[in-house]
């Protein structure tokens, strides 16, 4: 016998309505209930893809993501789950890799456009509000990810970067440091100026002075990280802890800190936001915060299904949603000896 | 003044054909005549995309790339290298992901089909040969990478696995090893088997025993790059010498040789086939044969540019290039103690 939307519904204890949205992600239903929703289907064997014929009725079948690069976890944790996604629910993810230039990321919005796509998910260079709010007013299901976009009418979900910065700094201020150093974005970049603002605020909750030469602020590039942490390591005085705040800093920072001009941790703590797998293999195996890439893309993912199905209305209008950071403590902190 | 293919032509010192086909990446043409033109191009300011009138006319500007996943540096490599090459030619490259899934790539290989892409990358789980020739049939730019697709017509480029495994084990008999283990991918996947194959023949070569229980084959997955990884460091008489033939295995096997049991390099030497950025970053710095997706990704391009431009004729048979590896000598191997 074939399991029904209604038999998984009846042996979950749930309404019809609330089993469709919780097997398709709707941000309504409670986490709690989504998980007997999913068990009860799994028991039944219930077919998603049933699902389908609830779905509006569909142009093309394709979805869009455009991503700066998808050398770094962020992203390619992002563009892998919201392909999984798609998967089960008969989409295709067409990803773009745009190199962080907004011209690039414009040319594939506007391929978006031309070839009616069914939704677009915009984790990008934050430009490009117009043709954002142009595929929104066409209808398509649009969602934006990791920087703001100014003007946009899409709903948005990102990490919470101040509470990121705000964890690692807490965790080496707990740790008995005062010397900190942090290596972070430029302060244009949403990701940059809020993790610096986290920063400053658990240091000024700290009492403890923000020093300037400890602080580099600059473009998302190894090099950049690199020069910073040679600099920092080279001061009469070098600080006892470091903060690094994006993948690319740390990219660059790692082979420096690795030469072993001063121990980590015992001479030097480190703490990386933005969480990598191989960050657990570096020896030792880094402390971070992980940003919770997959959760950030199951969030855009239940947005844009909601925006696909109409459950969200066709003008589901300007809603942001910020995924919790989790503080990894692995082996490269410890307090100041 | 703006600058006409004729003018890099003449500055370079060739035929205006030949400094189209330099700068369009067609592989007839010498390194260092391409580099020439290149040279000329770029001092006298030529813009590349003027060519686009020498192209076939296009119907839709769009190319798919088809890659298993997104997080090793071999297949991210060939995603953002194939996509700065379409930036420069306007295409687009979209990618999609499968996860080593035959029918997610075939869902995206109908989606190309009835999407009319111009042309298609193929890295991917080395099945649906069927629906690559119906591309192929159809007129469009077909390329396979990575893994041979058995009855393909497509033109194919990929890294020589035999020569990459060859090159590691003979680097590790070079420095005096004579028990050598491998962990590598299954024997029913084209890289999984040549790797095995070079091995092989470069122990045979040097006079070496293969031994049975230091011979770990499997899946591409962390997982079992761990358990062999330990089984090998628990046996009575560990390896002194270890290959690690993909990128999986190694991902694996890292944190365990992380925790320290056998000393690296000192008790046990590692080489890793498929480079990744982060092993010049690992504690010590990994010794790697480089797969250079990057080049093969340059290949690929140059191959679908050739069929795009039709220039490689209508029907361009089958052709396969290999990518010839090249070993990154690191912190990882050292003679036997």
């Amino acid at each position: 016998m074939t399991a029904t939307l209604n038999s998984v519904a009846a042996a979950a204890g749930v309404s019809t309505s609330t089993a469709s949205r919780a097997l398709s992600g709707h941000p309504s239903v409670l986490p709690s209930t989504r998980a007997r929703v999913e068990a009860a289907a799994s028991a039944l064997s219930y077919q998603p893809n049933r699902m389908a014929s609830a779905l509006r009725t569909r142009r093309t079948g394709l979805v869009g993501l455009v991503v700066t690069n998808l050398r770094t976890a962020t992203f390619h944790t992002i563009a892998e789950t919201l392909q999984d996604w798609a998967a089960r629910h008969r989409y295709q993810v067409l990803v773009s890799t745009t190199n962080g230039c907004p011209e690039r990321e414009a040319a594939f919005l506007e391929t978006a456009r031309a070839h009616h796509f069914d939704g677009v998910v915009v984790a990008g260079s934050g430009a490009n509000g117009e043709l954002v709010n142009a595929l929104v007013r066409d209808g398509r299901a649009v969602v934006t990810m990791n920087r703001e976009v100014p003007g946009s009418l899409a709903p948005s979900v990102r990490a919470d970067y101040e509470q990121a910065a705000r964890l690692a700094t807490e965790h080496l201020v707990g740790l008995g440091h005062t010397c900190i150093a942090t290596i972070g974005g430029p302060p244009d970049v949403t990701s940059g100026r809020l993790h610096h603002a986290g920063f400053r605020a658990a240091m000024a909750d700290a009492g403890l002075p923000v020093v300037d030469h400890l602080v580099h602020r600059g473009p998302f590039t190894p090099e950049f990280g690199r020069a910073a942490a040679r600099s920092l390591l080279d001061l009469p005085q070098p600080p006892t802890a470091l903060l690094l705040s994006n993948h690319e800093a740390a990219f660059g920072a790692l082979p420096v800190l690795g030469t072993g001009s001063r121990h980590v941790p015992d001479q030097l703590s480190v703490v990386c936001t933005e969480d990598e797998p191989f960050y657990s293999w570096w020896n030792p195996p880094l402390t971070a915060v992980d940003n919770r890439a997959e959760l950030q893309a199951q969030r855009a993912a239940a947005m844009l299904l909601a925006q696909l199905t109409g459950e969200g209305g066709d003008h589901p209008g300007r809603r942001s949603e910020l995924v919790q950071p989790v503080l990894r403590e692995r082996g490269t902190t410890a307090p100041p000896r």
